[in-house]
């Protein structure tokens, strides 16, 4: 069992941007950050149910098959889930539609917390008012002996790898420059002591560094 | 003949460091940040003068020798020359003792200048009060025919990249977290458009981008 994080962020760190609309929720440039991830076989599989078999293999999707791989559960924070957009919305149940990709249980970190939604194919959202560690340990109860996710955002993130926390960050660099949004690396001076790093290249440009204790 | 600009920045986008001194010209996080280039036998060779062939081969030294070829001037600022920690010595002739590594005509951009200084093995530094684009004519017409190299430090590499007047840019990442010091990715939004990209990983680690015209 391990505690990971998987993110995706441009060659000048921005893990997202700040641009969220409902019809764009991660901001116009989200397609561009993400387009080699999207377009793996196995995230089409998995996000679209194409069962066709399109899509690119190699690298990329060598690593969109483990980011789907052995997870028990997923921490997020109230604003990749929504809540920032639509706080007052109790109807509100994410991005992802009725059947969304998790298939985990999936705490949602909120100050606000309202009734836990069972959605279609496994996920169901429970919203928790606790700090990171108290989160986390409920995450690994649940989990089950499977690997707990940090999914996001950058903010979240960075509060469980400066808390010491994380023990695998995959981290997918698109070389591209966005020059606005939340950056990933901010105030995590020496994070990789105690950690080994490993990076390679992926056929679409992508580069994957992987900090693993 | 290209415009050329080869830096080493951190994971984070630092190119620098702040807390320069003269026992540490470029900070304490120096070493580490420019440690896998140092260690190359080509470096060694062109700046230590050793030449028992010690030091790595592989890609960073590929990169290393693609570094110091066909270079006919370079630009530099006058931060990166020392001229800010020693503005008032006029007998300050810069960090790399009497036989400079450069080999070429080095315009400093100041907006003091102060007569040129020829040293031994072939490099003239001469300071330049004119515009980026200016000095880089004077550049392109001493190097006759050769590259131009844009050395740094990063505010002045990016005034170049944000005037559209960098033909070739090789970043070298070194996979630390230094979380301080002065970035190369500001405010380039869409630096990407109108060149080709490529990433490759060096046995150190290193991750070598290239953003070609």
């Amino acid at each position: 069992m391990v505690v990971r994080v998987d993110l995706m962020i441009s060659l000048d760190g921005f893990a997202t941007t700040t641009d969220q609309t409902l019809e764009a929720p991660f901001g116009e440039d989200w397609p561009r950050l993400v387009g080699a991830y999207v377009a793996t076989r196995t995230f089409r599989e998995r996000v679209f149910k194409d069962t066709t078999g399109a899509g690119t293999t190699g690298v990329d999707d060598e690593y969109a098959t483990e980011y789907f791989e052995n997870v028990g559960a997923e921490i997020m924070g109230a604003g990749m889930f929504g809540l920032h957009n639509f706080p007052d919305d109790p109807n509100w149940r994410g991005w992802w539609g009725d059947e969304p990709p998790f298939q985990v249980p999936v705490f949602v970190l909120t100050r606000n917390p309202r009734p836990s939604i069972e959605m279609a194919g496994g996920t169901t959202f429970h919203f928790l008012n606790s700090t990171s560690v108290d989160a986390l340990q409920q995450a690994v109860r649940v989990a089950n002996g499977k690997d707990v996710r940090i999914g996001g955002g950058p903010t979240v993130v960075r509060d469980y790898l400066k808390a010491g926390l994380v023990d695998r960050l995959h981290v997918a660099i698109t070389p591209i420059l966005l020059g606005r949004g939340i950056r990933l690396w901010d105030d995590l001076r020496g994070l990789e002591a105690g950690y080994s790093v490993k990076a390679e290249t992926a056929e679409s440009g992508t580069i994957h560094v992987t900090f693993q204790r």
